[in-house]
């Protein structure tokens, strides 16, 4: 058994962690860790964590003995905890933003602060893309969730440079915005309601673009709407054709590049992505592959924001990290309905 | 007091045209039609609506006595009604699809059957741009929601040739899709989920087409989604500029379109419309107003589906056509929270 | 026009006043109060509210100048405010539980505080039991939301003698907690969720027994859950007969005590109550009417927690304590679906 | 490997059996049948389930190759199909109400229909009270979704003969009404809204009086609500003491009861069930343990419908009559948030 430590256990990924973690037949998990909830059992801030024996712990990162940490910390924390693990030799899956951006100077425009440990590179934590980059690495970074929805989906039209802009207009379930409460999740702010919100400048937008236009001058813009959903992020993409192509060759290039990927799965023709097929799993669906008379492809993606938008990559990235097979642990099929 | 009658009273857009009229001070109503609810007391299908002595009955047009009529029939049924109601010298509002295309070829098209009725016209049923044809017309053609909020939305950019290209992501409650179950209806099927559907080929966008680039050759894609909301409709409209302006510039132009319009009400800066603002009501409240950097101008409308987009703006034309102040009966905000 | 004035305006039931106030044909606000939000306008807090020129104000309540004032203050705070209201020969309408007792030992004990003001008794405001009490007041004690709905679909039993125990198993609205954010009110804590809570010792308990089991030696239990809805409030009361009556008696008490009501609406055989039937408006819709095989009789009422179970009724409060029509202002229907 | 085939696999249930199934170390699926869709993918009925090769197939009982059946089949279908499978030597756990009662008069009156099956006795499938019978059985009837949630939170009452009378108010989930629309699961009649039904003559009731007041006269009722959740059956029973006890002394009887059960779990002091903590899991969150001035025990219970409501203890009754450790396949925690 490997053994895996969280640290910041207390929000929902830290949870998701939990969760899954529990019953991976492969790892144990030594330790969890919140300074604010030193010596409580887990199940009083996770109340489906039942009888693990989990208790939070106020330890330093030095103190853990892990094989592989799970950094579930907030930007700017991460990159102070980071280099400490990293020195002692554990390998590290961090959920913040801290080590996603190839140029640092990205990320301190975005985030708004410097980034102190420019030394350590983390791979960009979307094995769909990178396997091969986190197979080597030391650190992952595990992407956001509405980047990871975005790009998923978009992926295939710049790398085959078929568009020169994309619309990214994505739906959020309420628990991407934590465990915290505050007046944007207040029920009656959220239920029977619609509610866009950083509307042209979400920070998420920055790591989307970096990994949509790598390949050419693609514009990317993006647009995030909170919806009365506890799970779960839809994301419809936008994008314009330089030269006319039919569906079916769309779909092609779809199905060459994800055709063997595990946790992606590809829609039928008129089947229609649905948020419950991915709760609480790690898979991806994809579907759309409409082209309308103006030259605008429609996809349209699934995923739960809180499993392979966060903790279920995470793990998916931690298996790679120990050799393991990529799905040990993350087989189920969402919870439909 | 006039008298108005609603034939095919028993859908949701009836039930809140009985809502909203039976408040009405200048209205009676003196039949509601129901083929197949013939005998009934109104709140056995409408539950709120209690000792309203109104009785469903099944008349035919000639048998009506009012001076205008509502048509909450659905499209293809109100072309064989509509002629017999203006032949009997009542004013008509028509609330489904047949009478708002100025090219019925278009009609025939997207709603694939032939007009019945071509020689007659009705004012396409948007005050706020139509208001003077409305007074002269003897039927108005009610717009549907989709195009409610669309056009709503992004009018000003297309009368002031600011974008070549305008995309409209819209997410509307379930009512909009009627009184009766399906399988897209059923609870678990919408709840915790977000449906897009017709992702680019819904019937409403030949509708926003004809209204957003008669002024000059713009793209105008839309896609709709299913939100868990029971009313609303949320409108995000992205448009790509032709020529850079600035944000004040930006706000400015809707301000003169819409300074003085009774239901349309714009946000402050930083300001988000809200559903349960407008919830219940017939106003539009307006916001966005950002352009990001890839030069796309982010828009927000938000309307109550079943009020501004069908049954409140129905009222407000019934108002026009009968000369009375356009808010009578109207004025009340929206259900909030 | 008379003159009213709200104090503590920027919650939830302060919204509920100003949308209902504003459209009421016989009154005019002419002081909002906020310690708070002092020189904010009304928009800012209560999205809804647009271009109503009102603005909140840091006044005390000698400033005001109203005939007849809602304190919209939180227990504890009102029978501060009163006193000097009533002295100033302002007529009050207190939506806090402050003035709600009898006896004010039992104020003290489930509310843990002293009161301070024990002089001063309102009239209880639920004008359905006690609206000649209510005409002659100068202070009334607006009801709390549960004791309206609990007590609505009981007071027949007790009345009549029917029953010797009652229990009250209620299920709320969100918006009855309030406009502040808490873990409590946290969408994912709400959504798709049951939250029981205070299951034997909610303070409302305590109101409820003392106009229930006046009339004789009824036990009284009452047990409220949080369910995933924005407003209203549904009741279910499970009463034991003492002597076996058939429905229809059953139904009589009913109509007999309620049949003149205008805010009352008893369901037909086989009709149950909808909360949207009453979603913004000030109607009751009292159902069931059953008895099993063990002598238990089930009642069911819903009301708009906000509404007849806050703001609503004190307008209706209002109306009666300026001699208006008791309806006057809340006319409305409610908002299905 | 054992084998297992499902009757009924369009439903529901079918489709969480076979969510669960897939993840199961120790059986494999044979055959999954319906009438209605043979030759058709799973995933087209079940959009979570894909890649899993299993295609509805239009089968009789006596073709099927399995050593356990699950007959996810309407009450009635059941013990049509349920003999010739127990001929076959086959294994049987029935999701329907056929076979749960011990008098068959009781199910033909609240069913309304002959039971043509008289000699085929189920174990009544609720392991945690009948552990020992359905280890020797060939047939396990699996109780229904309100029984569970109704049984495991009061049968330490009616065991220890603390209590007289006991009043049930369930609040369910909509997919308990299954996956056929209807004007009851249509999205706008449910969300937003909180609907008793059947409120003196749910035919659950009569299974729930069986297991409850075997040991005495007890006076049991019961009242369903649908409530707007996907997933989650929410019980709270009102029980009327015939002796005071202490809330410690209520504890302890739980404790002694269900001490050692796996998929039982007694909330601490102050901890409430969440529908959340048990979502899409097998496990029950019992709390509660108060008592209030009138003698009335309020206890509280928590399952998923589908999961231990159904699907989920069906699977756990397999394990039991295969030999399996009673947990295997079973072992998730709920899906909270």
């Amino acid at each position: 058994m490997y053994k895996v430590a969280i640290i910041g256990a207390s929000g929902y990924t830290g949870g998701e962690l939990l969760r899954m973690l529990l019953n991976h037949p492969e790892v144990e998990i030594t330790d969890i860790t919140s300074r604010k909830y030193d010596g409580t059992p887990a199940h009083k801030i996770h109340p489906h964590i039942r009888d693990s024996e989990l208790e939070f712990k106020n330890k330093s990162p030095s103190e853990l003995d892990a094989d592989v940490v799970f950094t579930a910390t907030p930007h700017g924390a991460s990159m102070k905890i980071v280099p400490e693990l990293l020195d002692a030799g554990m390998k590290v899956v961090d959920l913040s933003g801290d080590y996603r951006y190839r140029d640092t100077e990205v990320y301190e425009k975005w985030y708004g602060m410097e980034h102190t440990d420019k030394d350590n590179k983390g791979a960009f934590g979307l094995p769909e893309l990178y396997r091969d980059e986190i197979k080597k690495a030391k650190l992952v970074a595990n992407p956001g969730c509405f980047p990871t929805g975005a790009i998923l989906s978009s992926y295939p039209l710049v790398k085959n440079n078929l568009v020169d802009r994309i619309v990214i207009d994505s739906k959020t379930g309420v628990s991407g915005a934590g465990i915290n409460p505050s007046s944007t999740t207040h029920y009656p702010n959220i239920a029977d309601n619609v509610n866009p919100y950083k509307i042209s400048s979400h920070r998420h937008m920055s790591e989307i673009q970096q990994e949509l236009h790598g390949f050419d001058d693609v514009k990317v813009s993006f647009t995030p709407h909170l919806v009365p959903v506890n799970r779960g992020l839809q994301t419809t993409s936008h994008s314009f054709l330089i030269d006319d192509i039919t569906v079916e060759e769309l779909r092609e290039f779809y199905e060459k590049e994800y055709g063997d990927e595990y946790f992606i799965k590809l829609m039928d023709e008129g089947e229609i992505p649905h948020l419950s097929s991915v709760r609480g799993s790690n898979f991806v669906h994809i579907g759309g592959f409409e082209i309308d008379e103006t030259g605008r492809i429609v996809m349209l993606s699934v995923i739960d924001n809180l499993v392979k938008g966060a903790s279920g990559q995470a793990i998916q990235n931690m298996n790679i990290l120990l050799g393991l097979d990529e799905s040990t642990g993350l087989t189920h099929f969402g919870l439909h309905p």
